[in-house]
């Protein structure tokens, strides 16, 4: 049991933090000073000193929960990673890989040999060795696949097969189950004849011979239901099941809108395989919602706090490169207006407004979409009275904004031709913001896209170029 | 029993949601073709084939589930959306009100009068109520408060007192407690006696006489153990618990380390006062998450899709507002490089690579900052080596991505000293935005703000004001 180390507040475990990040920086002061110096006796001292205070870190890092150690790890720079990583308890290896996030994973399996990753795998169960699987080299999963027994091994292989996003990749194996012809009174004496139950069991799963699932006993039931009734008496028929193959995300949905603590998963032939449990999901759901935030912003994947400066630039260039095309490209439609802005540079100062406040307002709408579709309120019945919404609220915000940058422009410079343009293209590009703020994502979605990556740089893109194009070319065409 | 109902995949439901949306279209057509035509013979058979209509509509509503009524609500348009409410069974109103987001809530209510309110807010527990309380009438909370007998009212105005973000605004009251001299058999018949447990029971608390919380008895143990052993000997005496107010983002973090289902609630004297779960832990994550996005893109709150334009238009005003303002200041700053501008106006088609590069650049280290702060890995003892690493990707960033503008703007126009100009000033704001990027969040967190509301507003306009100054200033010494 670790239980009694699972009692921690957040403030606790950053205060854990600092203690162990001030015991590191003592240790570097040390070393470095050991380094400096010299002379016997002074190394004697310090040695000492340096024993004390790994001795004291060793101590703290002993009694951490292993999430917790996780999280400890998370928070620190790669050296001081590698000493902390150095000093846990090897028994808990499996358990701390598999809660830090992919990319300190990585880190952390770099200092690891095959004996350690395999020792550290063993101890994991079947779904949690395919959750860390994509990052262990191949000859440790080769050798774990025939260090596990026949049923483990078909475990493991099908828990690989799925892909990542799908319930296959978010199932486990631990289910209980019963028969429906016994006694509740045999299902309680066969509950306690197991010992120990799995985590989150909240219900018992009823199946046939075939190991077809026909229904499910909730604990409730099992607790409150007098014990001489049958399991088929007070089992429930109708109850939310998945297969492997569904989305991991409407899974999501299900348990949250139900309120399910597990869900059985059933292949095509109505079997049971395996079950959903909601720590699962809960930590989806994060990963999940982590995952669009960084891709929004232009982050290929999740990237650890402290990698290496080239695995950081790495990362970021893929968009980076992208947006310098659209920049590139949106250059391009103000050089052909050049001569306009020899004449007048006014245009030059006032254009990044019109292009600005198209971008910000694309991405309102672009944003309501996304969540639309994400939540499944978008659907083709309804696409065009949003169209006529957005359209709408476009046209209000061009008429207020648009008055108002071409007011400020008209007193700037005290042209009124300059401020009628100026509110015109507005107005326009706000239009043309709304539009590719709905189509964008949509067209995506119906390409079978998720409508979260790239949109907004394509929006940008658009409301950028566009909004250079209206403003240079109403003026060129009204004002020169 | 809902459970017969409660089986709906995702697919499932859009597929309800389309046949519903049919259906309201073809009386739509058939309530236009009433108006149109007249003739007593005429009417008859519209009215008829309405009538079927709306038999059919309400037959489909009836078998859902309100999880998923909500969820239909949500995806239809006002005048639809008020078409189906009052075909729902009104002893759902409740929890079809709890189920559905605040601004699609706020809808509902309106077309509801006190009576059905507070018939709908009376067949909620307490807990429920308060959720959903923010939106209902003044005097329909105080009619409630008379109805309900005292512990409600007591536990009605206890979780009224806690701020949204908070624990006590999470919890709910359906506590199981037992002594702890008692045995596990008595235990047992005990929650047999109680017949019906709350959902997502899967431990009992144990509190002394003074309702002092000393233990957890997990259901696991209570049915593997044998029945003649005392809850005592079994409890788990160290196990998660919150105050009412700590912050709902920390109790979401502890139930997704240490893999919780419930966990208790204590006042200071550590008194048992209510309960978490999993349920509302899940729904509170995916707010959240939805509201970062939400906020990020600049809408000020949760939208409903089918708002009206002028819901809309002020739910997006405020951000615009800001925008208006820091582009104006962007304006301002090219404003002062007129003269340069109109001597080459090659420098206004460039410019906007700069700072639009620095802003996406920036974006990126400001939504990795943003994360580690929320994540608790961001800390004083590490910020130093955060700003090396960031500083280091922007250098390394800005010779590559510099060079590459450089060599453009060179090749375009054939001035080798504008591609110098070009790359040394990416690199300078490149180096701005890095900073910018890591100080903005850690500054707004350190002065107690929400580090996600904003950064990005004011991030842009650094990256966009500076990179407008250095470029257009370099150019202005160094080119004419």
């Amino acid at each position: 049991m670790t239980d009694s180390l699972e009692n921690q507040s957040q403030d606790n475990l950053e205060n854990n933090l600092v203690q162990i990040q001030t015991l590191l920086a003592k240790m570097r002061l040390v070393e470095g000073l050991v380094h400096k110096q010299g002379g016997p006796r002074q190394d004697l001292v310090e040695n000492l000193v340096h024993k004390q205070n790994l001795t004291e870190l060793q101590r703290r890092v002993t009694v951490l929960h292993p999430a917790d150690i996780a999280y400890i790890l998370e928070a620190l720079p790669l050296d001081e990673r590698r000493q902390v990583w150095n000093l846990v308890d090897a028994e808990h290896n499996g358990e701390i890989l598999l809660e830090v996030s992919d990319s300190v994973r990585e880190s952390l399996i770099q200092d690891m040999d095959k004996a350690e990753l395999l020792a550290a795998a063993e101890s994991l169960d079947t779904d949690e060795i395919a959750d860390i699987a994509a990052d262990l080299p191949r000859d440790v999963i080769e050798e774990l696949l025939t260090t596990l027994d026949a049923q483990k091994r078909a475990h493991l292989q099908s828990a690989l097969a799925y892909p990542e996003d799908t319930v296959g990749a978010l199932m486990d194996f631990e289910m209980v189950t019963i028969r429906a012809d016994v006694t509740l009174e045999v299902a309680l004496r066969y509950l306690r004849r197991l010992g120990e139950l799995p985590d989150q069991l909240d219900k018992l799963f009823v199946v046939d011979r075939d190991d077809a699932i026909i229904g499910v006993l909730p604990l409730k039931r099992l607790l409150t239901t007098d014990p001489e009734v049958s399991v088929a008496a007070v089992m429930v028929e109708d109850f939310v099941k998945f297969h492997p193959e569904d989305e991991a995300h409407e899974a999501s949905q299900a348990f949250e809108r139900y309120d399910l603590v597990t869900a059985p998963v059933v292949d095509a032939q109505g079997r049971l395989i395996g079950r959903v449990t909601v720590d699962a999901v809960v930590d989806y759901i994060r990963e999940s919602a982590d995952a669009d935030m960084l891709s929004m912003a232009g982050l290929k994947e999740e990237e650890d706090l402290f990698s290496t400066v080239w695995h950081a630039a790495k990362n970021r260039w893929l968009w980076l490169a992208v947006n310098l095309v659209t920049a590139f490209i949106a250059s391009r439609v103000i050089g052909a207006f050049e001569g306009s802005i020899e004449k007048l540079a006014a245009l030059a100062a006032l254009m990044p407004i019109i292009a600005g406040i198209g971008g910000n307002s694309g991405n309102q709408t672009i944003t309501l979409i996304i969540r639309g579709l994400a939540l499944g309120h978008v659907t083709t019945a309804n696409a065009r009275r949003l169209v006529l919404k957005e359209i709408s609220v476009a046209i209000l915000n061009g008429l207020v904004w648009g008055s108002a940058v071409g007011v400020f422009a008209w007193l700037l410079y005290d042209k009124p031709a300059l401020g009628g343009v100026m509110a015109l293209a507005m107005l326009l590009n706000l239009l043309v913001a709304a539009l590719a703020g709905i189509f964008i994502p949509m067209v995506l979605e119906r390409m079978g896209r998720d409508p979260a990556i790239g949109s907004s740089v394509l929006l940008t893109f658009i409301t950028d170029s566009m909004g250079f194009f209206i403003f240079l070319g109403l003026a060129t065409v009204l004002l020169l």
